[in-house]
């Protein structure tokens, strides 16, 4: 699965210009708002009669009918919220500013339930499988590496989304840099085993996060405080790093690193802006979170 | 999409010898089936007290102790069962061959219900929404290009897959090519208005199958009477192409167009072998597939 490192990077920079001239948040709100059924019409007129038992469920027709029955408007709701949770789990989402207003209460409900826990464990789970059959031989010379994102990876902001919400309001820079500073986040325990089984297995630890240098010594301190030691460094944007998208950012460190001479053999984040550019790892472990977006 | 018979069935043996080797797939899905729980109690020893009012939710733990209770018993098959979704959707998993048994049932729901049309739905409209911000401008040269796999993409198989437990079964080319040469698989309707949207918007589109030549006549006659028309190219599988995994056989066909002077601007398909490799498009859109994987 080679991803062109530079090309995809750049291709990833023209799409940005594109998306930005184009319709793309405020319409993909709007359609999300509009519902799921108006792709039928138009594509009934192409279809011929089919000789079927079993047709494709036409989700919206009876929810349509049903708008204003409440029991079924909500799961109405609720059926296109997972679908846009989903979609932006597999990247299919245009970038993307706040969760829409009307899948905020899905959202709160999917993080502060079960179904984040399970999720966040399976992706653990995978990667420690995936660990185990990569892992370092006998021979190891040092260089085997795995890259995590620190916030939503390692550490749970939850209790700070908890108070701004869970994604429906606007990022505010200002206030998120208070909580960070406050260095009370939770490691996720999941990925704090698997932190610490990639480190037995003789991977070096490298932590990659978009905070910025300025909050080095509260994010290494709320770090170790979790439980998160003997990383083989902790990177954090510079003054210069300030202006590039996560993507860039991300893809220049990994790109130092492998001329460095280590190998990336698994990178963890939340973000696709985590995993994707260039200097890519053989394999990228995306774990959930429906609540912000990084372009 | 591209059920390549013979090279799918020897990446599969060829993947099942990787894995017999690491402990991932056989261990994948007995952890599946242990639950999310495992990870806690490492975990905690790293824990130091943690002031936070909100804590991340133990999905597990009362599930566990109520694991007599049928009905607690099936939430948790069902939260279980959407991880192991979710994980495929993000490519998050080690390669599969079927779906595991306790998620059947859940699949089953799932592609029968109103969750999997509006998650194609969804794709589709973010699909749309990018290709009118991406289109050619007045002065197009006729090399701007989409690409479409076909099987579950624009064409559905789920009338075959309901006669073979929803992907629970082992893939069996020899029925599979039955119902393919039966030519009766359904347009998936957000996918042919998006196809027929992406054609009006200037887009050359290339239909990149993993099907074989073989079946060019009936699959050209089953698109068709599906409604899927002036296309630029099918290419289906040639007889040197049946040994490459669908990562390979694709990025070949892509590295040719682009080689031709075609830009790939957008690549719709069903598994993330459509979209990774080579000459990967400008942007591309995973449609869902809980049913089957190809590599």
């Amino acid at each position: 699965m080679a991803r062109g490192g530079l090309a995809r990077l750049l291709a990833t920079l023209i799409l940005f210009l594109l998306l930005a001239a184009g319709p793309s948040l405020a319409e993909s709100e709007a359609d999300l708002a509009r519902g799921a059924s108006e792709a039928a019409p138009d594509a009934q007129q192409h279809l011929l009669p089919r000789p079927l038992v079993i047709e494709l469920p036409s989700a919206r027709a009876g929810a349509e009918l049903d708008a204003d029955a409440d029991a079924d408007a909500v799961v109405t709701v609720d059926v296109r919220c997972a679908s846009w949770r989903l979609a932006a789990e597999a990247n299919n989402l245009a970038p993307w500013a706040a969760v829409p207003p009307e899948c905020a209460p899905h959202v709160r409900d999917y993080v502060t339930g079960s179904a984040y826990r399970s999720d966040l464990d399976l992706v653990a789970r995978e990667s420690a499988a995936y660990a185990r059959a990569a892992a370092p031989a006998g021979a190891a010379d040092g260089r085997d590496a795995w890259v995590f994102d620190v916030d939503e990876t390692l550490l749970s902001n939850l209790p700070y989304y908890a108070e701004h919400g869970y994604g429906a309001e606007l990022f505010d820079h200002h206030k998120f840099d208070e909580w960070v500073e406050r260095g009370e986040a939770a490691a996720i325990p999941s990925s704090l085993k698997l932190y610490n089984e990639v480190r037995g297995l003789g991977f070096k630890t490298f932590l990659l996060t978009g905070r910025s240098e300025a909050h080095r010594g509260v994010t290494v301190e709320n770090l170790n405080k979790q439980g998160f030691h003997d990383w083989e460094k902790l990177i954090l944007r510079a003054a210069g790093d300030r202006e590039k998208t996560a993507t860039v950012y991300k893809s220049e460190k990994r790109d130092e690193m492998e001329q460095e001479g280590y190998r990336i053999l698994g990178n963890s984040g939340d973000q696709w802006s985590d995993l994707l550019g260039s200097s890519m790892s053989a394999r990228s472990f995306k774990l959930p979170n429906p609540m912000y977006y990084i372009p």
